[in-house]
């Protein structure tokens, strides 16, 4: 195959990690036989202080005409203490979603044995862990129509029937080729939103019989994922409760910074860690770059190159047996491995298997 | 002082630790000599069944002339697979909260140390957990404005100035009772009425130097109150947000079957247990009437009787430490009381204190 990647390094530790997720990705085509080739393009506080825009029109255009977005992370501390600022980082985000109609958000929610001891779990609870979140991306409160004064304000909740059937169809097709149990979560005993998409899901679930799918409020998801994790195997709910249980769902994995994200729809699908930019590791050399990295295996997974994605999945769990990690998940008295460290060994891995 | 209660009672187990509630209120009336009168009224799938309303005209003349409401549980499982249904116990709930005001929904987040080890989280995380969150509870996607047919539907998350204002007042009165610290929950990257929150709690915090304020994006804190619930102290948010994190932090305690609740607003408040109806618990004398005894407490500390509180306080802490328990918290090998003979018990020892 020939990949294009647009490449957004964004702010923060966003650069130094995306230079390792651009190695694997490197390495991998090469054992494999594949072109790739890069474009690299401004996003986040980096693009608004060179250009005054957090998703300029030029990165867009980049990202429509690659095949995937390799994307790191966006945020800078300056504009954190000011949400009503007119131009921040966020908006880059929001606008990126919106014009790439990247209307379903994958996040793969996943323990790794050595990382239990990091989760706020009890480790018995959280031990096999494995589900999927899918978040509608480019729908609900964050697109509907606001409005704000100094005395009144409003959001609008709003979904549209092929909003609704093409991102539960996303569910439904991951719960197929996974354990084949879809968890529908909404607020359907309040909310007109939630009651369309309960009836639509109703509507679609006889045409995949196999699928075992349930109807669950969100503030019951919200318990029973800190209850008992392993119950969920997909999970798919509108944008503003996948906000909040996505980042719930990786914080109770102990892996929150090995986990990754693919978001996907009309154009082209944006890879990325689902860790934000921690501006204060920035140039430290000790962002851990295995989220990016695993973002590249969901990459090629998505093209259906599955040993690729199975190679980098191989070299990531070999790295963390063999204790080659950064400071912050290293076992005691063991080397710090810095991010270029850890990227390099995987390299390394890939190229020797 | 005098007290005109309402009690109402529910479903499910809701009369069973009603009458335990109600026991504890009138032997704690003797011994202050206080005053006290009962009136009942029906709600919930109860009056639905008896009259086809979940919160019937004669309940709301009865609540509304009373001084204070207790109230246990409501919801059956009958309603429970149609979200859509005409008539649901939960628009009574929704029509109790509307018709008396209660905007302000109060939920403590206590550990009792005997049930830390019921926490999804790892006890050294949880222990000493102890903060208050305050939902708006009369506002935004509950009661904005509606729509929904077969092709799209809209809910409106509509706050006004005098809406938020009153209950960040609530927000910053309670932090000065308690550790000086609030925490203001919204999404104001992103929603226009989080902007108008955020300004207008920009705005109150210089009238409370003492009062260390911070701002929190919805999807961190659901993080943090995993990760570190000793971080809070008072907690302040919107209706949905509000629905959705207490019952996350309802979870991490492990002491969910014991933990009140009230809701105060314009006129009569309310008491109640957080936990719901458990239906299939109904008439087996198992149910845990703590919560409900406990939200009796919180109803004579709202009326400034502080003793009275106080009392039933240690009257249930040394039920805990004497293992008079129901048995979902009993310990191995301890004897198994009934929810009559816990609340005879706390009952028992209010009268000899
Ligand atoms: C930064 C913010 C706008 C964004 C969101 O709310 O979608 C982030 O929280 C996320 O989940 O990607
Ligand atoms: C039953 C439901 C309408 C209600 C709510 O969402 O407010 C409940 O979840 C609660 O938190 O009291």
């Amino acid at each position: 195959m020939e990949f294009k990647i647009a490449v957004l390094p964004g702010d923060g530790i966003g650069p130094e990690i995306s230079v390792q997720g651009v190695d694997v990705m490197t390495a991998v085509c090469e054992k494999f036989g594949h072109k790739v080739s890069y474009e690299y393009a401004l996003c986040g506080a980096d693009a608004i202080d060179k250009v005054g825009d957090p998703f300029p029109e030029k990165t867009y255009e980049i990202c429509k005409n690659a095949d995937a977005v390799l994307f790191s992370a966006v945020g800078d501390p300056k504009f954190d203490n000011d949400p009503t600022a007119k131009v921040r980082p966020e908006q880059g985000l929001l606008a990126m979603r919106k014009k790439l109609g990247l209307f379903a958000n994958i996040r793969p929610v996943q323990t790794f044995k050595c990382l239990l001891h990091k989760s706020p779990l009890r480790s018995e609870l959280v031990e096999g862990a494995d589900f999927i979140c899918i978040r509608e991306l480019t729908g609900g409160m964050y697109f509907g129509e606001k409005y704000q004064d100094n005395d009144k304000a409003y959001d609008t909740n709003m979904y549209t029937r092929p909003e609704i059937e093409r991102i539960l169809k996303v569910g439904f097709e991951y719960a197929m080729k996974r354990r084949k149990h879809l968890t529908v979560v909404d607020k359907a005993n309040v909310l007109a939103s939630s009651r369309l998409w309960r009836q639509i899901a109703q509507e679609m679930a006889p045409k995949y019989p196999e699928v075992q799918t349930d109807y669950m409020y969100v503030d019951n998801a919200a318990m029973r994922m800190i209850q008992e994790p392993t119950f969920f195997d997909v999970m798919v709910t509108e944008n503003t409760f996948g906000d909040i249980l996505t980042d719930e769902g990786s914080v109770i994995s102990g892996s929150m910074g090995l986990l990754p994200s693919a978001s996907t729809g009309e154009s082209t699908p944006v890879f990325e860690p689902i860790h934000g930019s921690w501006p204060q590791a920035k140039g430290l050399n000790i962002a851990n770059p295995l989220a990016q990295i695993l973002s590249v295996a969901m990459l090629f997974e998505y093209f259906d190159c599955k040993e690729e994605g199975a190679l980098i999945r191989k070299a990531v769990d070999a790295s963390l047996d063999e204790c080659v990690r950064t400071p912050e998940i290293q076992v005691a008295g063991g080397a710090k491995y810095g991010t270029k460290e850890v990227g390099a060994w995987i390299v390394d891995y890939i190229k020797k298997a």
